[in-house]
């Protein structure tokens, strides 16, 4: 095939030496291990949390920190930083003004884990041209900058979208110059600390998060909830398929609820397709007797997932040459990462 | 609490020695590695199973077992054999019959998955007084004589039934010698085998093994069709959740639907309540934007369930005398285990 190559370590000190500046605002634990990775790589970065304990931590560590969030977008504006939110998606609509006023210039992404919701924010301020959205799907379960870890990102999927460059592929334009310099700058981010850059459209990052971890969240709240309302029996005989069917239902509600609540179409629509198949279970089991059609859907979809290829396809990209946008969507489609040039 | 004791090793040589000989019909992964552990206790211990080909691994191996269901039986009734069904459910009345006609006088056990539909089985022959059922729980994955395993009951949970002591205690009835002599039997192969005895009334049983393990089997079916009707994207996203979620959907079909095909109304009931649940989010979801009650209701249970007990609590039982009825409705209310004397 020559669309996609074997896997190979990412070029990350190649891309680290072309990291413009970095500011990051927000400095738990997606923004402050992105903090330490970048130190490590001898790339500037500077970053505004809004606590004051945070950013006490961070400089006591010898990190550039500080609460004052217009200084540090005034300076990443003279230093033409990328600048990287890294909030909950509850304030990235302030930062995205703060930007707007203090820093007009800079490249923006983001680390939220929907993109919808991130990229409509984006529009409504007409800031599409400036803006590459990121998730890091890197560590969840634990939260601040005590949790921050240097290569917390090496080897973790890296989604990048590129919204922008499909629609303009689509009705015939151009891609504009400045947004194709953001989507380096966030490429060559993610290629130098460790990560593999896996391109999709918002809309289609939040479908595929809502199937894969939003909904089977909420199922396996539901899973332990039914099964505790067994009982002390139901639950001195739970064995292995009990344990492993619910053990996310641990996490915590805040955490999986800032997913759903900001990717709600895509979850219902998740939630509809595994209600409307264990609908139709119960139906064959209470008629005919048996829940045969869902066991083996179910069976051959787990043995399909078991037997996905170890490594995923790569494609090499030459960000903004040839059919370059042809090429995300392939590897898109493949769910394929890329190699960036 | 003088209920219970804390945890000790069980007195597997005591219950070995008095133990009658074993006859096990069904050779198979459960009925085969029970006869492995029977012989290396010096128990008198032989089988019958239907296909020749496990006669032969078995006898090769120095295991006394025939192809001839009635002189079995017919050996087991001139030694006063304790009989333990290990077939499938589908020929257990099969079993049953042959065991009238030719093995009047044995006590009976069986080692399905389900209680329920086996006591149906033995009540429908008016067999009620020798028979106690039992649900080793223990391997699931593998079949057939070359899977068995010495010590494959050691430390794992042995439900035994009492559903007659209990009926016979409500009504006000003394419970029969007969069924005594045989629970006796039957809890002492449990322990010799090194098992936990956990006692549950058939239903309860059923509706416990529905919530915790053939409920969460169909929803890891429903969690990976979902999810891999997301395409190759969202499977190549899928991470921890994802992964746990659906392992148990890589179970066998036959396997599973032998659970749920013969335990349908307490599946149809676990099911109910997990649609529910799922069904009372999304409607939370869509109009309030949040499905924060489930969230918190799943992470309670699971998180209680991660806090049960190491070990469960221990009711020393001496079999037929004093409260012993009682003691045993107790150990289940807990989920808890009896020790017998």
């Amino acid at each position: 095939m020559s669309n996609f190559e074997s896997p190979s370590p990412a070029s990350s000190s190649l891309s680290a030496a072309q990291l413009p500046a970095v500011c990051i605002l927000g400095l738990g634990l997606i923004g402050g291990s992105m903090m330490r990775d970048l130190r490590a790589h001898n790339v500037e970065c500077f970053g505004w949390n809004r606590s004051s304990a945070t950013v006490e931590e961070a400089t006591k560590e010898g990190f550039d920190a500080s609460t004052d969030l217009q200084a540090t977008l005034e300076r990443a504006e003279a230093s033409r930083a990328l600048i990287v939110i890294g909030t909950p998606m509850t304030v990235v609509g302030t930062m995205l003004d703060a930007i707007n006023e203090h820093a007009p210039s800079c490249g923006i992404t983001d680390v939220v884990s929907v993109k919808a919701a991130v990229a409509a924010e984006v529009s409504a301020r007409g800031m599409e041209e400036r803006f590459v959205g990121a998730h890091p799907m890197a560590g969840s379960a634990q939260a601040g900058w005590s949790a921050t870890l240097e290569g917390l990102f090496d080897g973790a999927p890296w989604v990048i979208t590129y919204d922008l460059a499909a629609a303009a592929d689509a009705a015939g334009k151009p891609v504009p110059e400045r947004w194709i310099e953001v989507f380096s700058q966030v490429a060559n981010l993610g290629a130098a600390l460790g990560s593999q850059l896996i391109p999709a459209l918002s809309d289609h990052h939040d479908a595929s998060v809502a199937r894969i971890s939003h909904m089977p969240h909420l199922a396996a709240y539901a899973i332990a909830a039914a099964g505790e309302a067994g009982g002390p029996l139901a639950i001195s005989l739970a064995a292995g398929s009990f344990r492993d069917c619910t053990r996310v239902a641990a996490a915590a509600p805040d955490m999986v609820m800032s997913w759903c609540e900001n990717n709600t179409e895509p979850v219902l629509a998740a939630l509809d397709d595994v209600i409307e198949r264990l609908t139709a279970a119960r139906t064959q089991l209470a008629t005919e007797g048996t829940a045969m059609y869902l066991a083996k859907t179910g069976q051959i979809a787990r043995v399909r997932y078991e037997a996905r290829p170890a490594h995923r396809p790569i494609f090499r990209l030459r960000v903004g040459e040839g059919d370059w946008i042809n090429q995300l969507e392939l590897a898109e489609s493949v769910g394929g990462q890329v190699d960036v040039f």
